[in-house]
């Protein structure tokens, strides 16, 4: 098998000279953004730990009726630690201590907002379609033993914490659900976020484990900003996206777990177009590796029955409402990537661009009702 | 004043190797689409017209209950012909001339459906806020010269042609529009749509000049596809988007006339992300050069009055549903980009992501209204 292709960074700092550099980061990123000063604590750690961490600003202008907002958030992205054939609660806290290490990274490099991969206590097990042994991950949001695991953290290092988790609804008949649980920097569960659109895709048909969320789009009110959760699938909905913005969001997290061929081509374009189209910040942030399970399953493909999913290829990236973006982690290795970011750039872009003063919404809550009549039919001119 | 970049492909071909370029222009654009085999007469005429010609492939599964359906889409980019002082028939007139010459090669390349860029037969002078001598550029789009003119061109190369005018709306109080006008290969008139989200940004509030459309999101249905032309301003708002596609889109335009720093960040985001979530195909246009008016103006930024608005940097491309695109056209001549699609890829695309099943209409319907009521509180959860 061919080794994996580190990332669009490296190829091109590898072969473009610098003076041509500037201009094809400009052109690919919408600016070259400068690196954040990380301290040497962090940096150490970090490379003890082989965690790759990259930091960058994102500025805004200064104004009179303002202070500046500056916040520091960060994205992980991890592989599984132990094999998927470990014990399901050693599988989980091998994935706790490896956390437990990168979230001391970011409290290294002041990070005040951290977000997870999705479903990040477990291997992406829903290609598999088995229910067992991958539902016994499934844990209770606000009680589990992953919430309190991370509240003790988010006090300890003054940290909001998002957590997604698959979600085990104990009292309420036991439903699994694909949810975002969010901590306090007190260490309190805020609340929670569930995923809103479910994928089914032929091998990843995860209506076979949990149903559209029923938590609409919710933006909780944090120290560090407001922020809110679309988890995975729900980057390829920009209706998703913009309910976030409409009810207040500044950093939309998109928790992901995707892989190879089928949506690398999208990755870089949702999350960042969200960031444009509603003038607020975005977390792209998506595992890495390849994970083997026990029993072989097939991928609705056609190709014979087959171990692991393919290659989760990393790349969490954050993107800006001005169309800037940072580079992404790499394809291939743990990592934190973190954006020093002043949050008054987003009521600047707005008024600069306009895009919730032009967006129309009585138009399209309009069409919209008109599509869901029975009697709808498309609105097509013929000659 | 220092060079205009050529474009990312001409900055990536020149030094990436090409084993590391197959690979980068994979992580880019999805995939290298193959180039389209052009006559050679077609070749020779945009030589000696210095037309930048470029053509491509997206293909699709053969499937055994449909045919391919196969159409050849252009997108035409170019400077304005004569000074912005010469008389306002003789700028028109110049540019008639241009434009049958690119349609002329968009013929000789088999292209069925063509559309040119913004406004394109006037300087985009929208920026200078005067009405004169600028509004007399406005047309009937009905029976304009122009539209009579695209007629005769449409008929004799049985072509598709969307042509985006200023339009002056002669039997309802001389209002002005800015419209695009849908002439089918036939040489009739199908039908017009006009631009439904104007800018109000600094430089260039257009509302100076029209206002929001009021044609909705219609679908025109060609030989050659269902198609639908999303104006300029209108691309920074998916739920426009959205709604061409809702009403069956299969190829959608978006004609714009965009400078600079301001939006080249957006410019390759924010098409293909409308590819993407709406499974069709886009054209993204962009008039190209600099365009001085002879009286000064402001831009609104603090900087000293001046009489450009900037460069008008091109790079227009074609996108697909897969998330893949072609290279953009240079940044700086005029040129024609093809794509040859097979249009029942926008549906295997549909069966593969499941987009339009999982996008839960019912939901946005009902939160684009509460946000509507007079008592709307935005979704926030506080500590």
């Amino acid at each position: 098998m061919a080794a994996e292709v580190e990332s669009v960074e490296a190829l091109i700092d590898e072969f473009v000279p610098a003076d041509n550099l500037k201009d094809l980061k400009r052109l690919l990123y919408g600016a070259e953004l400068p690196s954040l000063n990380l301290s040497n604590e962090a940096k150490l750690f970090a490379q003890e730990k082989d965690i790759e961490l990259k930091g960058y600003i994102f500025s805004a202008a200064s104004e009179s009726t303002r202070s500046p907002k500056i916040v520091r958030i960060g994205g992980v992205q991890n592989k599984i630690v132990l094999p998927t054939t470990a014990p399901i609660l050693a599988q989980r806290d091998a994935l706790h201590k490896r956390i437990a290490d990168i979230i001391k990274c970011a409290a290294l490099s002041g990070v005040n907002v951290i977000c997870m991969q999705e479903a990040w206590t477990m291997p992406f097990a829903f290609c598999t379609r088995e229910k067992q042994p991958w539902c016994e991950f499934a844990e209770s949001a606000e009680n589990g033993a992953t919430t309190k695991f991370l509240q003790e953290l988010a006090h300890q290092y003054n940290m909001v914490i998002v957590s997604p988790i698959l979600e085990r609804e104990e009292e309420r008949w036991d439903v699994i659900q694909n949810t975002a649980v969010v901590i306090s920097n007190s260490g309190e569960v805020i609340g929670i976020s569930r995923k809103n659109h479910i994928p089914r895709v032929g091998d990843f048909n995860e209506s076979t484990y949990y149903m559209e969320g029923n938590t609409g789009h919710r933006v909780f009110d944090t120290q560090f900003g407001k922020i809110a959760v679309n988890i995975c699938y729900g980057r390829h909905h920009p209706q998703n996206w913009m309910l976030y913005g409409i009810n207040g969001a500044d950093i939309v997290f998109n928790p992901s777990a995707t892989v190879g061929a089928l949506s690398e081509p999208l990755w870089p374009i949702e999350a960042r177009n969200a960031a444009i189209a509603n003038s607020y910040f975005t977390v792209a942030i998506n595992r890495v590796g390849t994970e083997e399970f026990p029993n072989e399953f097939t991928s609705a493909d056609g190709k014979p029955a087959h171990k692991d999913f393919g290659h989760f290829y990393g790349s969490s990236y954050v993107a800006g409402p001005d169309g800037s973006r940072t580079p992404g982690l790499s394809r291939t290795r743990d990592g934190l990537i973190i954006a020093e970011v002043d949050l008054n750039l987003n009521r600047q872009i707005k008024d600069k661009w306009g895009f919730r003063m032009t967006q129309r919404l009585d138009l399209y809550a309009k069409e919209l009702n008109d599509v869901l009549k029975p009697d709808w039919k498309p609105n097509i001119i013929r000659e």
